[in-house]
């Protein structure tokens, strides 16, 4: 008999299902998909809640149980109310989703416990648990994409703060502005244009500066700079052994991460934020739902 | 019978020892003071060690027994080696400050377990403990002082970071400059006298203020609005319900704590992080040597 989480993951474009194993693989056929969009209403998310967890549930092998659902969410959260507060979701403010879910899968006819957390945290407990930051005593794991965030996982296990919302590097600043208004995807390219670039996305900026384009490759050196201004100040304020990047905009460069290493090393104050160690994200884009199930098979805290 | 700790608090200007009861009381008249300073070498800090330890334990009530020694110490310090790296005791960098810590004990008489943390994360601890952060969730308790620091309390435990250092607000960056560079007391003095103010002492700044001197009043609304943004920021990459306030420099006005508050809510761009609760601490300068006790009859994760 195996052991198994649903696993869910919200975000602004999609809703995400999967079987995930206690070792953290994701079961082969159990993926399911349906779109959300920014303008989702709690009724239409209610109606694919319950799609997804019907179609996952109905993939379970007959000699595995379901220890319970975990479920990644777009934040802001609340935890303590079961609540979500996603900006990029607005019609779902104050959304239960806890209830929501523990319905949905009632209605599949399975009676287990559901945990939510923020995907930057449930990316986090993944990257902790089978991923780039394997065993480290303080963790922060984050994703450069559209937005930047990520989540700290402390002696295995996720620090979730107050209210569930630990990680938000994105909304820290850097000099006058937050780090994802200088460092995000978007906010790249928008400066490459405001600059005189001429292309219009991120792969675009990508293979412009690994062809020799001056300002794409002065757009991702700042990207890379800014983000390893953030992540010293949190590693001087966390004490991090390990720091795990991600995300599609991580990849417009084969040296990204190692230009965020060199001006985390460059800002950083003291001896011991300069040790830590940064690294490619170990689970590309199936962190978050590989991590949804940890909140269910290895806890928070 | 009751139970004690030997509380320690090792700084660049003395080391304190004192015995603190399992509610968090100081001992009447079990205060022992010593001088280090600046350039105390490590046979001298055993010297000095070997004189406070001896004098504490000689004050033990008869019915009462020590649970163990906890060790408040300025930072940055290296846990998993036992060790110290003092920035402003730079002879001491690398001392075994837990073995000398037992060596000091046994030579009292004293077989008990020796726990060490930074003064910071001791602060915290206590403030959390008995302070202004009682059973908050997540909190943050730092000082204005000479330096400016701290530690977070989650779930009632000290979060000590990879290495012990988890805390160090004052090395965090507000646009150019570290926060310390900018917001200490001694940072505040120097910016007004730039500025043209004739005073030498945060004490002389407070009274100025005070007293309608305008670039005074600037220099102290400076600081508490430097401090609020890098508050700003720990609330939300920790996602904290209480920040407690120390130091010194803290009380260099009456509503210096107001002036960090709602600095902090204008930085601040997620709801969850304006949301947190800024008090003053509760417990004036023993916060770290109650802390030090709290490290052994609380304990750290």
């Amino acid at each position: 008999m195996s052991l198994l989480a649903l696993a869910l993951d919200l975000g602004g474009t999609k809703l995400d299902g999967a079987l995930v194993t206690d070792a953290g693989a994701i079961v082969a056929d159990s993926r399911v998909r349906r779109a959300t969009g920014r303008d989702i209403t709690p009724e239409r998310l209610r109606a694919v809640l319950a799609e997804v967890v019907a179609e996952v549930i109905a993939r379970v092998p007959e000699d595995a149980v379901v220890a319970g659902a975990g479920v990644g969410t777009a934040g802001p959260v609340d935890l303590p109310g079961g609540r979500i507060e996603p900006v990029n979701m607005p019609e779902l403010a104050g959304f239960p989703l806890v209830d929501a879910a523990v319905e949905a899968l009632r209605a599949a006819g399975v009676a287990a416990p559901v945990v939510v957390g923020h995907d930057g945290g449930c990316l986090a407990l993944a990257e902790e648990w089978i991923g780039a930051a394997v065993a480290a005593a303080a963790s922060l794991s984050i994703v450069v994409s559209t937005g930047i965030g990520g989540g700290f996982v402390v002696n295995g296990a996720l620090l979730t703060g107050a209210t569930g919302n630990a990680g938000h590097l994105g909304q820290t600043h850097v000099g006058e502005s937050t780090l994802e208004e200088i460092a995000s995807g978007p906010a790249s390219v928008a400066w490459a244009r405001a600059a005189g670039w001429k292309g219009t996305t991120g792969l675009e900026l990508g293979a412009a500066a690994a062809g020799g384009d001056r300002l794409a490759r002065a757009a991702v050196e700042r990207s890379a700079g800014a983000v390893g201004v953030g992540l010293a100040d949190a590693a001087t304020l966390l004490d991090l052994d390990v720091i795990s990047i991600g995300g599609g905009f991580s990849r417009v460069s084969d040296d990204y991460v190692d230009l965020v290493s060199t001006a985390l090393r460059s800002a950083a104050e003291l001896d011991f934020a300069r040790r830590v160690t940064i690294v490619r994200s170990g689970l590309g884009d199936d962190g978050p739902l590989i991590g949804a199930a940890a909140l269910v098979l290895r806890g928070a805290r």
